[in-house]
């Protein structure tokens, strides 16, 4: 089987991940992205490109945030929008998850957005898709399991395009749980295929994913050291659902040693921007000060995110 | 009262059984959907034959799946489309949920699609309508209580007919949980209306309604003996609730006895069709390579569903 | 600060209480409202007044009911609607929840339809916003706290101009629970703004606010006596959270000295109107034959509710 993510021609057939993802296509989404930022700033808010279309929001892990930024970029494009959520209690076998998503494609949806739980589960869809012959039906994978994120990290790369051009001059930091995280993931794979010179991955030894050195990364366990003259950084969220487990101290401890304040910013260069997925964990990953200073560009993410998605959407309709 | 799904010349006010449903009016819907399963082939999948009109999804008992049937449908003909979850505890009494109704006309509705677990629930509802004179308001059953499905049996029937054409020369199955399926009751009605000669039921004695012979049916307690020679087989799905239950083995028994396996299939004529309303499981009620098989039209099923669903709804709303 | 509802011209900038709104654009607003009635006639109901705009139902605090007024509303004015409903837990710190609205507002949100537990949120989102330098984003106040619910209120003003006319001339009563009452709270204020000269309070010591005289009422522990020659009765709902508390004896007692019945009904004018924001607890704060009865307008508030919010929305976005 080929590349799952292109179709015969080599165009983009669904959004899976970042990883193998062919330059060509990454910077060609971040191009078509740009005058989608316009659209936004118009009084009418709104184009025809997917009219008619059928989207359904598949989501069987619950995350309202994301789910509505695919909701806001299909409505922009005129699309029919369902939301599923969908427990994943009822679809505990793969096999029901499949007849799921044959009698969704029997309503003759056009796109699916998948959120799911499990890694792998949108490749899953992508390749019953493709046995099935369906090759008008198109994935995008809005997270799954701890594997990818992959609109996530187009956004970032949109986000660091246009703060500082050229990738092939910068120094990248990405830090805190990182082994969790499937937004780190799709960081990485990005600024590898976008020819980074430095990405470096900081955090405590336990949350650092062994080997992680093979992406392409340099480890840091010091985040002064690792935040040493750096033009981007890169927040990961702290899950909440780890802050009492037993890979960490507390919030507090947590903070202390990899939180970004202001003191700690001052290693990096003097512009560099400083970045966060969102939902903020404020004084714990990131200092309010930090936050809402005058480096951070975590809100410009989330309207760069919107574009982005409006980009992937209109390519895979096309 | 006259026909309460009927309007004063005898056109479709409401649907809300198969019973007792002018075969005109069945036969009429069957043609009416036949087109709109190619604008579901169209690059843009939309009409504007309900702009402007506000339908609400009323489910008093959740239903994914069925809903969003209900939702595409609606939207494919460019109505507007609320969907309401209302928990039954809210609503425990009668005259609330016809002050709910009353707010909703109020907010001038013009169509519900309503799913309750009260048998009679869309009756009650469209009592009331007629009572306050509201006719331009319009009630679709989507399910209530063990009562009636009766777009699942006109969308079935939509199915048979387009695969074996006449029905006066059919011999038709239905096996399984007819006792507690609103799904077999609306097949039966239509069946009988359309002028099957032979309509078998399968089952054991304690999933089949006690005097079912009355509604027109041979019962047949020995599923190999049923299935002889049918051009028509419709399993029904075993609801989860029931398989723990006193009137039931287990569901590999179950599966064991009347699960439609490849040798009990080939009892049948060799280009009889096999149907399932959905969700299957499966294993249990059937066997998978039954329901991927070249004679299961499950999919089609499914198809075929949201174009007798906008049918009705353009129906009504003319 | 200036007054956080208007905009630097006077004009309606946020809708958040009705406390201190200018009279003439409380008028205004029922003005506007008058041919948003007639919308509602037409075969299309719908109109392009909003199209583009990006419209979230913020629901903090669950509410089916009132959301579906909103979600209707922005609809049919063309508006692109997005529900959410967050719950308070994931928003405990104001911190968060300011958070949300950043980042809704970095996806270019137009206008928040805002339901909170806490008294003042929509307030804060507002001044937020101004501190932001937002003035492009509009808050409606949709119910917080014990505070205010100002599109009820003007619904009720709506209302009560339709039936009656001249406000100065009126005399109007308040009946039940107003100490947890944002509607009652909603309802003085813009009754005081239009000049009715008699505004009475009914209810029992325990659920009056203290010095609720200040604001321009006059309090009646006695149902009949209050009730005497009034032109309109606006009945509160009694949350069911309360009926089992402290505060309160049985419901049927209630229903005993506060629930409106025909027999106290007679106190009133012969032509006044009864009114009640619903839900209704039928024999609770109200009979159920009042409730159906001539004298009530319960069903036109609901109407006028939705003409009500199509003008405010029409009046912020233009």
């Amino acid at each position: 089987m080929r590349n799952p993510q292109l179709d015969k021609n080599g165009g983009l057939q669904h959004l899976l991940t970042l990883d193998g993802l062919p330059r060509e296509i990454l910077v060609e989404i971040l191009d078509n992205a740009a005058p989608f930022t316009e659209v936004a700033e118009r009084e009418v808010k709104k184009l025809p490109l997917l009219r008619g279309k059928s989207i359904f929001n598949l989501f069987f892990e619950n995350s309202t945030r994301t789910r509505t930024t695919f909701e806001i970029a299909a409505k922009r494009l005129s699309a029919d929008v369902v939301n599923l959520n969908v427990s994943t209690s009822s679809t505990a076998k793969g096999e029901s998850l499949l007849d799921t998503i044959d009698n969704l494609c029997a309503m003759q949806a056009d796109m699916f957005v998948v959120r799911h739980a499990a890694s792998g589960a949108p490749f899953l869809i992508a390749r019953h898709l493709y046995e099935q012959g369906r090759d008008d039906i198109h994935v995008i994978n809005a997270g799954d399991g701890r594997h990818a994120h992959p609109t996530q990290g187009l956004l970032d790369m949109y986000t660091i395009r246009h703060y500082k051009g050229d990738f092939t001059k910068l120094s990248v930091a990405i830090v805190g749980d990182v082994l969790h995280s499937r937004v780190a993931r799709s960081q990485i794979c990005a600024l590898v295929t976008l020819g980074v010179p430095e990405i470096r991955v900081i955090g405590p030894k336990t949350l650092l994913p062994t080997e992680i050195e093979k992406m392409g990364v340099r480890v840091f366990h010091d985040m002064r050291e690792g935040l040493r003259d750096v033009d981007v950084i890169m927040m990961l969220r702290l899950q909440n659902e780890r802050m009492n487990g037993a890979l960490l101290p507390t919030p507090q401890e947590f903070y202390k040693v990899w939180g970004l304040t202001g003191e700690k910013l001052e290693y990096a260069r003097p512009d560099a921007i400083v970045m966060h997925p969102g939902p903020m964990n404020r004084g714990v990953e990131i200092d309010s000060a930090v936050a809402d200073g005058a480096q951070a560009v975590i809100l410009p993410q989330v309207t760069f995110g919107i574009a982005v998605r409006m980009a992937v959407m209109s390519m895979l309709a096309s």
